[in-house]
Protein backbone atom coordinates (compact mmCIF):
# COMPACT_ATOMS: atom_id res chain seq x y z
CA UNK A 1 0.00 0.00 0.00
CA UNK A 2 1.39 3.51 -0.93
CA UNK A 3 1.82 6.57 1.66
CA UNK A 4 -0.71 8.49 2.10
CA UNK A 5 -0.96 12.50 2.26
CA UNK A 6 -3.99 14.62 3.43
CA UNK A 7 -4.36 17.43 1.48
CA UNK A 8 -6.08 20.40 1.94
CA UNK A 9 -7.98 21.99 -1.09
CA UNK A 10 -9.43 25.94 -0.43
CA UNK A 11 -10.74 25.83 -3.70
CA UNK A 12 -7.99 28.32 -4.41
CA UNK A 13 -4.40 27.89 -6.75
CA UNK A 14 -1.57 27.31 -3.73
CA UNK A 15 -3.66 24.05 -2.56
CA UNK A 16 -3.94 23.09 -5.56
CA UNK A 17 -0.48 23.30 -6.55
CA UNK A 18 0.87 21.94 -3.03
CA UNK A 19 -1.52 18.75 -3.73
CA UNK A 20 -0.40 18.14 -7.39
CA UNK A 21 3.18 18.24 -5.93
CA UNK A 22 2.24 15.42 -3.08
CA UNK A 23 0.74 13.85 -5.87
CA UNK A 24 3.72 13.73 -7.88
CA UNK A 25 5.75 12.42 -5.22
CA UNK A 26 3.54 9.16 -5.19
CA UNK A 27 1.74 10.26 -2.35
CA UNK A 28 -2.15 8.31 -2.14
CA UNK A 29 -4.42 11.65 -2.05
CA UNK A 30 -6.87 11.51 0.89
CA UNK A 31 -8.23 15.65 -0.33
CA UNK A 32 -9.68 17.53 2.82
CA UNK A 33 -11.56 20.56 2.55
CA UNK A 34 -14.11 23.22 5.41
CA UNK A 35 -17.02 23.67 4.53
CA UNK A 36 -16.44 26.56 7.65
CA UNK A 37 -18.95 28.55 6.84
CA UNK A 38 -17.66 30.98 4.40
CA UNK A 39 -19.64 33.24 2.64
CA UNK A 40 -18.12 32.78 -0.63
CA UNK A 41 -19.49 28.80 -1.90
CA UNK A 42 -17.38 28.93 -5.00
CA UNK A 43 -14.57 28.45 -3.43
CA UNK A 44 -16.54 24.80 -2.06
CA UNK A 45 -17.05 23.72 -5.82
CA UNK A 46 -13.91 24.21 -6.97
CA UNK A 47 -12.34 22.56 -4.32
CA UNK A 48 -14.65 19.49 -5.28
CA UNK A 49 -13.51 19.93 -9.08
CA UNK A 50 -9.55 20.20 -8.05
CA UNK A 51 -9.76 16.91 -5.79
CA UNK A 52 -11.49 14.97 -8.54
CA UNK A 53 -8.64 16.15 -10.76
CA UNK A 54 -6.56 14.64 -8.24
CA UNK A 55 -7.94 11.73 -7.92
CA UNK A 56 -7.92 10.14 -4.50
CA UNK A 57 -10.66 10.51 -2.19
CA UNK A 58 -12.44 13.87 -0.87
CA UNK A 59 -14.16 14.60 2.60
CA UNK A 60 -15.87 17.59 3.35
CA UNK A 61 -15.57 18.22 6.63
CA UNK A 62 -18.82 20.88 8.26
CA UNK A 63 -17.05 23.44 10.89
CA UNK A 64 -18.70 26.09 11.36
CA UNK A 65 -16.63 29.05 12.19
CA UNK A 66 -19.37 31.78 11.97
CA UNK A 67 -20.13 30.32 15.54
CA UNK A 68 -16.84 32.13 16.74
CA UNK A 69 -16.70 35.10 13.97
CA UNK A 70 -14.84 37.54 13.50
CA UNK A 71 -13.77 37.74 10.14
CA UNK A 72 -15.03 39.19 6.40
CA UNK A 73 -14.97 35.64 5.04
CA UNK A 74 -17.37 34.58 7.28
CA UNK A 75 -19.11 37.59 8.74
CA UNK A 76 -21.62 40.32 7.26
CA UNK A 77 -18.72 42.59 6.78
CA UNK A 78 -17.58 44.00 2.76
CA UNK A 79 -14.35 42.85 2.06
CA UNK A 80 -12.08 46.04 1.70
CA UNK A 81 -10.37 46.47 -1.59
CA UNK A 82 -7.22 47.43 0.09
CA UNK A 83 -5.41 45.80 2.67
CA UNK A 84 -2.88 46.93 5.07
CA UNK A 85 -0.79 44.90 7.76
CA UNK A 86 -3.46 41.75 8.89
CA UNK A 87 -6.24 42.42 6.44
CA UNK A 88 -10.11 42.19 7.57
CA UNK A 89 -10.56 38.73 5.84
CA UNK A 90 -7.97 37.71 8.55
CA UNK A 91 -10.02 34.42 10.10
CA UNK A 92 -8.73 34.13 13.53
CA UNK A 93 -7.07 30.96 14.13
CA UNK A 94 -7.95 29.30 10.59
CA UNK A 95 -5.12 27.65 10.09
CA UNK A 96 -4.79 26.12 13.64
CA UNK A 97 -8.00 24.73 13.59
CA UNK A 98 -7.45 23.53 9.95
CA UNK A 99 -4.20 21.79 10.57
CA UNK A 100 -5.85 20.50 14.21
CA UNK A 101 -8.94 18.42 11.89
CA UNK A 102 -6.18 17.79 9.78
CA UNK A 103 -3.91 16.10 12.28
CA UNK A 104 -6.70 13.89 13.69
CA UNK A 105 -7.82 12.63 10.30
CA UNK A 106 -4.28 11.79 9.24
CA UNK A 107 -4.10 9.87 12.79
CA UNK A 108 -7.52 7.95 11.82
CA UNK A 109 -6.71 7.22 8.30
CA UNK A 110 -3.06 6.39 8.68
CA UNK A 111 -1.18 9.18 6.61
CA UNK A 112 2.12 9.77 7.52
CA UNK A 113 2.02 13.69 5.63
CA UNK A 114 -0.25 16.61 5.50
CA UNK A 115 0.46 19.01 2.42
CA UNK A 116 -0.91 22.51 3.46
CA UNK A 117 -0.68 25.52 0.42
CA UNK A 118 0.39 28.39 2.45
CA UNK A 119 3.09 30.72 1.14
CA UNK A 120 5.68 33.29 3.15
CA UNK A 121 6.52 35.30 0.21
CA UNK A 122 3.37 36.94 -1.10
CA UNK A 123 1.49 36.06 1.94
CA UNK A 124 -1.42 38.02 2.44
CA UNK A 125 -0.34 39.10 5.85
CA UNK A 126 -1.66 35.94 7.97
CA UNK A 127 0.53 35.34 10.79
CA UNK A 128 -0.65 31.37 10.04
CA UNK A 129 1.10 31.15 6.78
CA UNK A 130 4.92 32.19 8.41
CA UNK A 131 7.49 29.73 8.33
CA UNK A 132 8.03 30.12 12.02
CA UNK A 133 4.30 29.26 12.61
CA UNK A 134 4.45 25.95 10.70
CA UNK A 135 7.66 25.10 12.96
CA UNK A 136 5.59 25.76 15.97
CA UNK A 137 2.78 23.60 14.77
CA UNK A 138 4.87 20.48 13.48
CA UNK A 139 6.50 20.62 17.04
CA UNK A 140 3.34 20.78 18.77
CA UNK A 141 2.16 18.06 16.43
CA UNK A 142 4.87 15.75 17.48
CA UNK A 143 3.25 15.93 21.07
CA UNK A 144 -0.30 15.65 20.51
CA UNK A 145 -0.85 12.44 18.72
CA UNK A 146 -1.09 8.70 20.00
CA UNK A 147 1.13 8.50 16.66
CA UNK A 148 3.48 10.49 17.76
CA UNK A 149 4.15 9.04 20.71
CA UNK A 150 4.50 5.99 19.25
CA UNK A 151 7.20 7.14 17.36
CA UNK A 152 5.39 7.81 13.51
CA UNK A 153 4.85 11.86 13.52
CA UNK A 154 2.90 13.07 11.26
CA UNK A 155 5.07 15.75 8.71
CA UNK A 156 3.66 19.12 7.89
CA UNK A 157 4.38 19.41 4.75
CA UNK A 158 4.56 22.99 2.78
CA UNK A 159 5.74 23.13 -0.49
CA UNK A 160 5.21 26.17 -1.38
CA UNK A 161 6.35 27.85 1.59
CA UNK A 162 9.36 29.98 0.24
CA UNK A 163 7.86 30.34 -3.25
CA UNK A 164 6.58 33.68 -4.50
CA UNK A 165 3.05 33.82 -6.18
CA UNK A 166 4.86 33.85 -10.02
CA UNK A 167 6.86 30.84 -8.87
CA UNK A 168 3.42 28.92 -7.89
CA UNK A 169 2.19 29.96 -11.13
CA UNK A 170 5.16 27.91 -12.83
CA UNK A 171 5.20 24.84 -10.96
CA UNK A 172 1.06 24.05 -11.34
CA UNK A 173 1.91 25.54 -15.01
CA UNK A 174 4.66 22.94 -15.30
CA UNK A 175 2.10 20.30 -13.93
CA UNK A 176 -1.22 20.96 -15.88
CA UNK A 177 -3.09 22.23 -12.72
CA UNK A 178 -6.16 22.81 -14.16
CA UNK A 179 -6.18 26.78 -13.02
CA UNK A 180 -9.52 27.13 -14.59
CA UNK A 181 -11.41 24.85 -11.88
CA UNK A 182 -9.99 27.17 -9.01
CA UNK A 183 -11.09 30.23 -7.04
CA UNK A 184 -9.14 33.20 -5.87
CA UNK A 185 -11.75 36.07 -5.92
CA UNK A 186 -12.69 36.59 -2.17
CA UNK A 187 -16.13 37.49 -3.66
CA UNK A 188 -18.94 35.53 -5.20
CA UNK A 189 -20.33 36.37 -8.39
CA UNK A 190 -20.31 34.43 -11.57
CA UNK A 191 -16.86 36.09 -12.55
CA UNK A 192 -13.69 37.18 -10.32
CA UNK A 193 -13.92 41.05 -9.18
CA UNK A 194 -10.13 41.70 -10.25
CA UNK A 195 -10.21 43.58 -7.81
CA UNK A 196 -10.03 42.36 -4.23
CA UNK A 197 -6.75 41.62 -2.74
CA UNK A 198 -6.86 38.02 -3.59
CA UNK A 199 -7.89 38.50 -7.16
CA UNK A 200 -4.91 41.49 -7.96
CA UNK A 201 -2.28 39.03 -6.14
CA UNK A 202 -3.43 36.28 -8.63
CA UNK A 203 -3.31 38.49 -11.72
CA UNK A 204 0.05 39.47 -10.91
CA UNK A 205 1.15 36.37 -10.40
CA UNK A 206 0.41 34.78 -13.96
CA UNK A 207 1.13 38.53 -15.34
CA UNK A 208 4.92 37.80 -13.81
CA UNK A 209 5.15 34.09 -14.74
CA UNK A 210 4.49 34.67 -18.44
CA UNK A 211 1.43 32.56 -18.19
CA UNK A 212 -1.91 32.93 -19.14
CA UNK A 213 -4.67 33.33 -16.35
CA UNK A 214 -7.94 31.13 -18.19
CA UNK A 215 -10.61 32.30 -15.63
CA UNK A 216 -12.58 35.87 -17.06
CA UNK A 217 -12.55 38.75 -15.17
CA UNK A 218 -15.37 41.17 -14.99
CA UNK B 1 -13.72 45.98 32.59
CA UNK B 2 -12.64 42.82 33.97
CA UNK B 3 -10.22 40.29 32.42
CA UNK B 4 -11.88 38.00 30.49
CA UNK B 5 -11.19 33.76 30.27
CA UNK B 6 -12.43 31.77 28.00
CA UNK B 7 -12.94 28.61 30.00
CA UNK B 8 -13.23 24.99 28.35
CA UNK B 9 -15.91 23.03 30.46
CA UNK B 10 -16.54 19.17 29.91
CA UNK B 11 -19.17 18.82 32.55
CA UNK B 12 -16.64 16.63 34.28
CA UNK B 13 -14.63 17.64 37.57
CA UNK B 14 -11.43 18.81 36.13
CA UNK B 15 -12.81 21.33 33.95
CA UNK B 16 -15.15 22.60 36.52
CA UNK B 17 -12.33 22.91 39.13
CA UNK B 18 -9.89 24.67 37.08
CA UNK B 19 -12.91 27.83 35.70
CA UNK B 20 -13.87 27.74 39.54
CA UNK B 21 -10.50 28.57 39.82
CA UNK B 22 -10.70 31.32 36.86
CA UNK B 23 -13.79 32.64 38.75
CA UNK B 24 -11.38 33.27 41.84
CA UNK B 25 -8.62 34.75 40.14
CA UNK B 26 -10.99 37.54 39.18
CA UNK B 27 -11.51 36.38 35.44
CA UNK B 28 -14.60 37.44 33.50
CA UNK B 29 -16.07 33.81 32.96
CA UNK B 30 -16.66 32.94 28.77
CA UNK B 31 -17.40 29.05 29.16
CA UNK B 32 -17.03 26.84 26.16
CA UNK B 33 -18.40 23.52 25.74
CA UNK B 34 -17.92 21.57 22.57
CA UNK B 35 -21.04 19.35 21.34
CA UNK B 36 -18.44 17.04 19.27
CA UNK B 37 -20.78 14.62 18.40
CA UNK B 38 -19.86 12.63 21.76
CA UNK B 39 -22.04 9.94 22.42
CA UNK B 40 -22.69 10.67 26.24
CA UNK B 41 -24.99 13.25 26.06
CA UNK B 42 -24.94 13.99 29.87
CA UNK B 43 -21.59 15.60 29.25
CA UNK B 44 -23.17 18.92 27.70
CA UNK B 45 -26.06 18.99 30.37
CA UNK B 46 -23.58 18.72 33.20
CA UNK B 47 -21.78 21.49 31.79
CA UNK B 48 -24.70 23.65 31.21
CA UNK B 49 -25.17 23.07 35.24
CA UNK B 50 -21.80 24.23 35.65
CA UNK B 51 -21.62 27.20 33.84
CA UNK B 52 -25.16 28.48 35.17
CA UNK B 53 -23.14 28.02 38.66
CA UNK B 54 -20.04 29.72 37.73
CA UNK B 55 -22.04 33.16 36.05
CA UNK B 56 -20.91 34.62 33.30
CA UNK B 57 -21.60 33.14 29.74
CA UNK B 58 -21.78 29.72 27.46
CA UNK B 59 -21.55 29.38 24.30
CA UNK B 60 -21.77 25.45 22.98
CA UNK B 61 -19.88 25.00 19.64
CA UNK B 62 -20.97 22.49 17.22
CA UNK B 63 -18.19 20.56 16.49
CA UNK B 64 -18.88 16.94 14.82
CA UNK B 65 -15.93 15.12 15.43
CA UNK B 66 -17.66 12.13 14.31
CA UNK B 67 -16.81 13.28 10.99
CA UNK B 68 -13.35 12.38 11.50
CA UNK B 69 -14.02 9.20 14.03
CA UNK B 70 -11.37 6.96 15.35
CA UNK B 71 -12.81 7.04 18.66
CA UNK B 72 -14.37 4.75 21.37
CA UNK B 73 -15.78 8.24 22.82
CA UNK B 74 -17.92 9.13 19.15
CA UNK B 75 -17.95 6.05 17.32
CA UNK B 76 -19.96 2.81 18.29
CA UNK B 77 -16.93 1.04 20.10
CA UNK B 78 -17.77 -0.14 23.84
CA UNK B 79 -15.89 1.80 25.87
CA UNK B 80 -13.91 -1.29 27.51
CA UNK B 81 -13.39 -1.53 31.55
CA UNK B 82 -10.09 -1.37 31.76
CA UNK B 83 -7.25 0.86 30.41
CA UNK B 84 -3.52 0.14 29.03
CA UNK B 85 -1.75 2.46 27.44
CA UNK B 86 -3.05 5.32 25.40
CA UNK B 87 -7.15 3.81 25.91
CA UNK B 88 -9.52 3.31 23.12
CA UNK B 89 -11.46 6.60 24.35
CA UNK B 90 -8.29 8.10 22.93
CA UNK B 91 -9.96 10.92 20.48
CA UNK B 92 -7.33 12.12 17.56
CA UNK B 93 -6.25 15.45 18.50
CA UNK B 94 -9.12 16.70 20.36
CA UNK B 95 -7.54 19.10 22.98
CA UNK B 96 -5.53 20.42 19.72
CA UNK B 97 -8.66 21.15 17.89
CA UNK B 98 -10.69 22.41 21.12
CA UNK B 99 -7.67 24.80 22.26
CA UNK B 100 -7.39 25.52 19.08
CA UNK B 101 -11.31 27.02 18.73
CA UNK B 102 -11.02 28.62 21.99
CA UNK B 103 -8.15 30.38 20.50
CA UNK B 104 -9.89 31.71 18.07
CA UNK B 105 -13.18 32.48 20.46
CA UNK B 106 -10.37 34.45 23.03
CA UNK B 107 -9.15 36.44 19.98
CA UNK B 108 -12.83 37.46 18.86
CA UNK B 109 -13.84 38.26 22.57
CA UNK B 110 -10.27 39.90 23.63
CA UNK B 111 -10.19 37.26 26.17
CA UNK B 112 -6.19 37.27 27.26
CA UNK B 113 -6.42 33.88 28.96
CA UNK B 114 -7.38 30.55 28.27
CA UNK B 115 -8.33 27.80 30.95
CA UNK B 116 -8.16 23.99 30.64
CA UNK B 117 -8.28 21.15 33.48
CA UNK B 118 -5.70 19.01 31.89
CA UNK B 119 -3.84 17.26 34.47
CA UNK B 120 -0.97 15.03 34.39
CA UNK B 121 -0.35 13.26 37.23
CA UNK B 122 -3.63 10.41 37.61
CA UNK B 123 -4.08 11.20 33.79
CA UNK B 124 -5.32 8.80 31.38
CA UNK B 125 -2.51 8.61 29.52
CA UNK B 126 -4.07 10.67 26.78
CA UNK B 127 -0.48 12.27 25.04
CA UNK B 128 -2.14 16.10 24.75
CA UNK B 129 -2.83 16.77 28.56
CA UNK B 130 1.13 16.42 29.43
CA UNK B 131 3.02 19.28 30.13
CA UNK B 132 5.19 19.43 27.10
CA UNK B 133 2.53 19.13 24.77
CA UNK B 134 0.50 22.34 26.56
CA UNK B 135 3.83 24.16 26.26
CA UNK B 136 4.20 23.12 22.48
CA UNK B 137 0.48 24.23 21.72
CA UNK B 138 1.66 27.76 23.52
CA UNK B 139 4.60 28.24 21.52
CA UNK B 140 2.37 27.87 18.36
CA UNK B 141 -0.38 29.91 19.33
CA UNK B 142 2.03 32.50 20.23
CA UNK B 143 2.70 32.71 16.59
CA UNK B 144 -0.45 32.10 15.09
CA UNK B 145 -2.89 34.89 16.07
CA UNK B 146 -3.29 38.54 15.46
CA UNK B 147 -3.26 39.27 18.75
CA UNK B 148 0.17 37.33 19.47
CA UNK B 149 1.80 39.62 16.15
CA UNK B 150 0.39 42.72 17.86
CA UNK B 151 2.18 41.51 21.34
CA UNK B 152 -0.63 40.36 23.25
CA UNK B 153 -0.28 36.59 23.25
CA UNK B 154 -3.39 34.27 25.01
CA UNK B 155 -1.67 32.65 27.94
CA UNK B 156 -3.07 28.88 28.46
CA UNK B 157 -3.77 28.61 31.89
CA UNK B 158 -3.64 24.92 33.39
CA UNK B 159 -4.42 24.92 36.92
CA UNK B 160 -4.38 21.92 37.70
CA UNK B 161 -1.31 20.09 35.34
CA UNK B 162 0.70 19.22 38.81
CA UNK B 163 -2.01 18.32 40.57
CA UNK B 164 -3.33 14.56 41.60
CA UNK B 165 -7.06 13.70 41.05
CA UNK B 166 -7.36 13.58 45.00
CA UNK B 167 -5.74 17.45 45.07
CA UNK B 168 -8.49 18.55 42.53
CA UNK B 169 -11.17 16.89 44.79
CA UNK B 170 -10.08 18.55 48.30
CA UNK B 171 -9.78 22.25 45.76
CA UNK B 172 -12.88 22.22 44.26
CA UNK B 173 -14.62 20.92 47.96
CA UNK B 174 -12.26 24.10 49.19
CA UNK B 175 -13.96 26.27 46.53
CA UNK B 176 -17.50 25.36 46.83
CA UNK B 177 -17.90 23.69 43.21
CA UNK B 178 -21.19 21.52 42.81
CA UNK B 179 -19.65 18.27 42.12
CA UNK B 180 -22.92 16.60 42.22
CA UNK B 181 -23.81 18.56 38.79
CA UNK B 182 -20.39 17.24 36.99
CA UNK B 183 -20.40 13.98 35.06
CA UNK B 184 -17.18 11.33 34.85
CA UNK B 185 -18.72 8.39 33.58
CA UNK B 186 -18.18 7.27 29.86
CA UNK B 187 -21.24 5.26 29.88
CA UNK B 188 -25.01 7.17 29.35
CA UNK B 189 -26.93 5.93 32.06
CA UNK B 190 -29.40 6.96 34.60
CA UNK B 191 -26.62 6.69 37.44
CA UNK B 192 -22.84 6.25 36.74
CA UNK B 193 -21.29 2.88 36.00
CA UNK B 194 -18.51 3.20 38.88
CA UNK B 195 -16.91 0.39 36.65
CA UNK B 196 -15.46 2.36 33.80
CA UNK B 197 -11.69 3.59 34.09
CA UNK B 198 -12.85 7.29 34.60
CA UNK B 199 -15.68 5.98 37.27
CA UNK B 200 -12.94 4.44 38.65
CA UNK B 201 -10.36 7.23 39.12
CA UNK B 202 -13.19 9.38 40.62
CA UNK B 203 -14.04 7.21 43.39
CA UNK B 204 -10.44 6.73 44.25
CA UNK B 205 -9.70 10.36 44.24
CA UNK B 206 -13.09 11.09 46.43
CA UNK B 207 -11.66 8.22 48.60
CA UNK B 208 -7.83 9.34 49.39
CA UNK B 209 -9.57 13.01 49.41
CA UNK B 210 -11.51 12.22 52.72
CA UNK B 211 -14.75 13.78 50.35
CA UNK B 212 -17.94 12.10 50.20
CA UNK B 213 -18.66 12.11 46.42
CA UNK B 214 -22.61 13.53 45.78
CA UNK B 215 -22.93 11.53 43.11
CA UNK B 216 -24.80 8.54 42.66
CA UNK B 217 -23.43 5.20 41.39
CA UNK B 218 -25.23 2.24 40.14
Amino acid sequence: MGKKAVCLISGGMDSAVASAIAKKEGYEIHALTFNYGQRNRKEIESAKKIAEWLGGKHKIIDVNLRQIGGSALTDEIEVPEEAHGIPLTYVPARNTIFLSFALAYAEVIDADSIFIGVNSVDYSGYPDCRPEYIEAFQKMANLALKRSVEGRPIKIKTPLLYFSKAEIVKKGYEMHVPFEKTWSCYRERERACGKCPSCKLRIEAFKEAGVRDPIEYE
